[in-house]
């Protein structure tokens, strides 16, 4: 039995991904190899490669110009190479939450961080608006979705320098003007696949101003001018994601997934404004996130937090425990999450609300 | 049918590790989730972590005040890492081929480099012995295994400074005295699991004596204080290790496989030593790897490479190709490789001697 997995990340997958990746791990392709165990420098995986980059660009509606590359590292490993490759002097951050804090201590290391405005006086409960971002920075850096607090930048910023988005969380769940940014990237283990591989989409022309040498694996250039196979890059991982697009692909591609997101959000908030036990810590209604629905007790009931998480578990619930700098709940409502999980919860939120309302 | 995978790397797995990955990526433990769909803060994969780690420290025998380190980013990752944690001023390399060269280039970004033997005159046929390396620099690097060229150094040298080896494509292959180490380091994809995750074994007292500030990610500390879960690490990557290691422990442990090892290398250079087409061009017979053996054709046989290589495609034998710039055939004999594949191998080498010699 599958459970109603609402894990946060590493989260859950579709069932197609994981069969097909099962079955490559066994045989890939009738090759009599795994696919663990095919050079990165056959035919067999750069076609893998080559089929991966291409449906994403399809996927996202990547403009020409831009490269697709897929690391090792985490996104935590892009907090330093944004830097390395494009702070020249100044770089400009949106500081949502942990994720944007720990990316503008690593940029600090490189030069001179400017910090747009901030929501963290509020615990991050809300994206900041109305901020001005300085001309003369080398990028502007935002977060588009923050994990631990449940908010989200759903729009495509405009500004007059190179946008740079750690899409980590909500990557592919919605429809994105690539156009808008100089760079994205973004672990996989959310919407598209297993922890240990990192995607990066960087427009190549914003490459090649700072002077610093670049240590080589650190250098998205030589990912670009190599393909990502300047070393063995994370194979598995790769033909994961590709399974995964595919299954995007087969049930209509990014407009589907984002209705089915915003259907799914929708129900989970609807029940949370509406069930007398709960309440949404987000303070601005229009920066809840579509993809981490958090959730907390209202205050007359919050002894009652450990009775919820049980009767949960025994709906087949998991990973619906918050942050521990937030508390209460957060239902991770990824892109491979179904629909019937959400009416799980939701079901179990209203037989408690019966029971102690 | 399983192929004869003599491939470099990524190469053959045990089965074992195969069977059990792949069933783990449909249900973990009978968990309701695929092990790419479970937390990493989980206690499940915290208990894979730990066990991964402890088997690890008993099968090589790693003593205590060593960190064990599971990171993503490839052994060329490290190339960098090590010096951004380790060069102060002056570090020693010994040049024993193409990956050697790769670690001393992005040393140089970080202070000097003393290369105190090389073999690339001739073609890096062997390993330089006899070198001196210099009281003051802040390490010497070796690489035990050099693929390329089918080379290795089969000894846990003796210096005065902290010792670090690239061991991506020897290691677990043979007993080694980790005690005589600084830092023994290497990507997973020969001997251990998929590409996409790097073992670091790190003496805990050789760190910390740099000034440089370090990225966060790229500074081993930041990985031994979290135990490599500062960030989601290449969580599929560790359980497949996982796998291996207990494969080994199964067969008899280091000792056991390295006898399997010395038996499958000594089968397959007795057929180069002795089959008039062949031979060797390791010019040191003591420095032939167990790992990779390189052979190529007699001067007077060159023009039937392709037509030997067609043969052994006809028994089901794949990976052989020589890397281009040593040409001819390599056989890599990773742990996982059967004996029964070394003899099909030789068995062809024996028919075509008879067709052509």
């Amino acid at each position: 039995m599958r459970k109603h997995n609402f894990n946060a990340g590493p989260s859950v997958l579709p069932e197609f991904t994981l069969e097909q990746t099962a079955k490559a791990v066994l045989d890939f392709n009738g090759s009599g190899m795994s696919i663990l165990e095919i050079s990165h420098r056959s035919k067999d995986f750069e076609a893998v490669l080559a089929e991966t980059k291409a449906l994403f660009k399809e996927l996202l509606n990547i403009p020409d110009g831009y490269s697709i590359l897929f690391l090792g590292g985490g996104a935590s490993l892009q907090f330093c190479m944004v830097p390395f490759n494009l702070l020249n002097k100044k770089a400009a951050y949106l500081n949502t939450g942990v994720w944007a804090s720990k990316a503008m201590k690593e940029a600090k290391l490189f030069g001179e961080v400017v910090e747009v405005a901030s929501s963290k006086a509020d615990n991050y409960t809300y994206i900041p608006k109305n901020f001005t971002v300085p001309e003369d920075v080398d990028y502007f850096h935002v977060t588009t979705n923050n994990t631990i607090y449940g908010t989200e930048l759903k729009t495509d910023l405009s500004v007059n320098v190179p946008l740079v988005a750690d899409a980590s969380s909500d990557i592919l769940s919605r429809p994105m003007d690539v156009s808008k940014y100089g760079l994205i990237y973004g672990g996989a283990q959310k919407n598209l696949g297993p922890a240990g591989v990192t995607f990066v989409i960087v427009k190549n022309d914003i490459l090649g101003k700072v002077t610093r040498p670049i240590p080589t694996m650190l250098d998205y250039k030589t990912h670009i001018e190599n393909d990502s196979l300047f070393n063995t890059p994370p194979a598995f991982g790769i033909f994961a994601i590709l399974q995964t697009l595919k299954w995007i692909k087969s049930i209509g591609g990014i407009n589907a997934i984002y209705k089915m997101n915003l259907e799914k959000a929708a129900l989970l908030y609807e029940e949370i404004d509406r069930n007398p036990l709960f309440r949404c810590p987000v303070s601005v209604a229009e920066d809840r996130s579509i993809m981490n629905v958090c959730f907390v007790m209202n205050e007359q009931y919050k002894e009652l937090e450990n009775e919820f998480l049980e009767l949960t578990k025994t709906k087949g619930i998991v990973g619906i425990k918050g942050h521990r700098s937030v508390g209460g709940f957060r239902a991770s409502t990824y892109n491979a999450l179904p629909k019937a999980s959400v009416e799980v919860l939701v079901a179990a939120m209203q037989e408690f609300a019966k029971q102690k309302a």
